[in-house]
């Protein structure tokens, strides 16, 4: 097999006409960004097309939704390919820029299902985006799932809240719809969704 | 302009053409891996197609080449488009499977012209490499260009090293013709390259 020079990354099928049957693709209230972004998660454990996580950036005043992302690491053949990660890269490129932060731009925030793991940390660092709101904590994700957060530092939130200049801060809003996020945790468990941990010994 | 599902990364034109150029792809000894990337990572820097660092993954013990790839995090608009992430996404779509670790596989090393940032650090823990090899350190990038390695745990080869079963340790080499890895980030400095740090206050 030769060199490959080139990666594609393709969202599930069942994605684009989920959003496109959205009644509008703003969203006003927190409450239904998070909404949306947990049933997107719930879809793609229903599909059975990635790990049991969405997430998506919407533009932090108006609510306008930027880009939806689900976890495509197993069929993406891409331990990259978390719902941040994806979310992220969707959004620099219909953006044509790599800084969610850039000037021109209205802030940015991160909504996603679940706490970040190490990965989707380091990926926020260096987004762009202002703001990350989460559903489930990452405890929730362990002990429900077994998927593991990695090494994440213990004072995660107060890194990206505090970050040196001239990084602007970001702010993180944890807890939002948790139960409903814990629920879809669950419905993977319970339908025999797989864990993976690249990496193991197996 | 609407709604993109699909993320396409694309390694600069010069690269392919320079790995097909090579005496051969399979390369025996530890030195000439990292020749070989720190010369992908000044090529980056000469062709001004993206940031001054290089990885790739070569097969841990015969030293094939599996997937050469450097930054292009500015003109594929993706901050996640770190050398290291791209060389991953590059390997493991080749080889068809999120985990360089399956057990079908020959164990994969990542060799990397620099140290990881919090982002690459991330990326590498989830990659199911069983090496990462490294050429400058990361306060010979922050001193020498400016680039920031965000929160790096202090203890980041520990922890790499010592990871909680069942992940397999990750093995760090540190210094590996560290001074020509500094030489490159120098060019790219005394070149004028452009620092970018994702969600500063511009």
């Amino acid at each position: 097999m030769s060199l490959a020079y080139h990666v594609s990354l393709q969202l599930p099928d069942w994605l684009q006409p989920f959003v496109e049957a959205q009644p509008e693709t703003t969203f006003a209230t927190r409450e239904s960004r998070m909404r949306f972004v947990i049933e997107l998660s719930r879809q793609n454990v229903l599909h059975q097309s990635g790990g049991p996580f969405a997430a998506a950036v919407f533009e932090r005043d108006s609510g306008r939704l930027i880009a939806p992302a689900v976890n495509i690491v197993v069929p993406g053949h891409t331990s990259v390919a978390h719902a941040e990660s994806m979310a992220f890269m969707l959004a620099q490129q219909r953006l044509e820029t790599f800084d969610l932060g850039a000037s021109h731009l209205p802030p940015m925030e991160l909504f996603a299902s679940s706490q970040p793991c190490i990965q989707c940390f380091g990926n926020t660092w260096w987004s762009g985006v202002q703001a990350l709101t989460i559903g489930s904590r990452g405890d929730d994700v362990e002990s429900i799932t077994g998927f593991k957060e990695g090494p994440l530092p213990p004072d995660w939130v107060h890194l990206l809240e505090n970050r040196p200049a001239p990084l602007r801060p970001i702010t993180v809003i944890r807890d939002l719809l948790r139960d409903e996020a814990r629920d879809v945790l669950k419905l993977y468990r319970d339908t025999g969704g797989f864990v993976y941990n690249a990496g193991s010994a197996s």
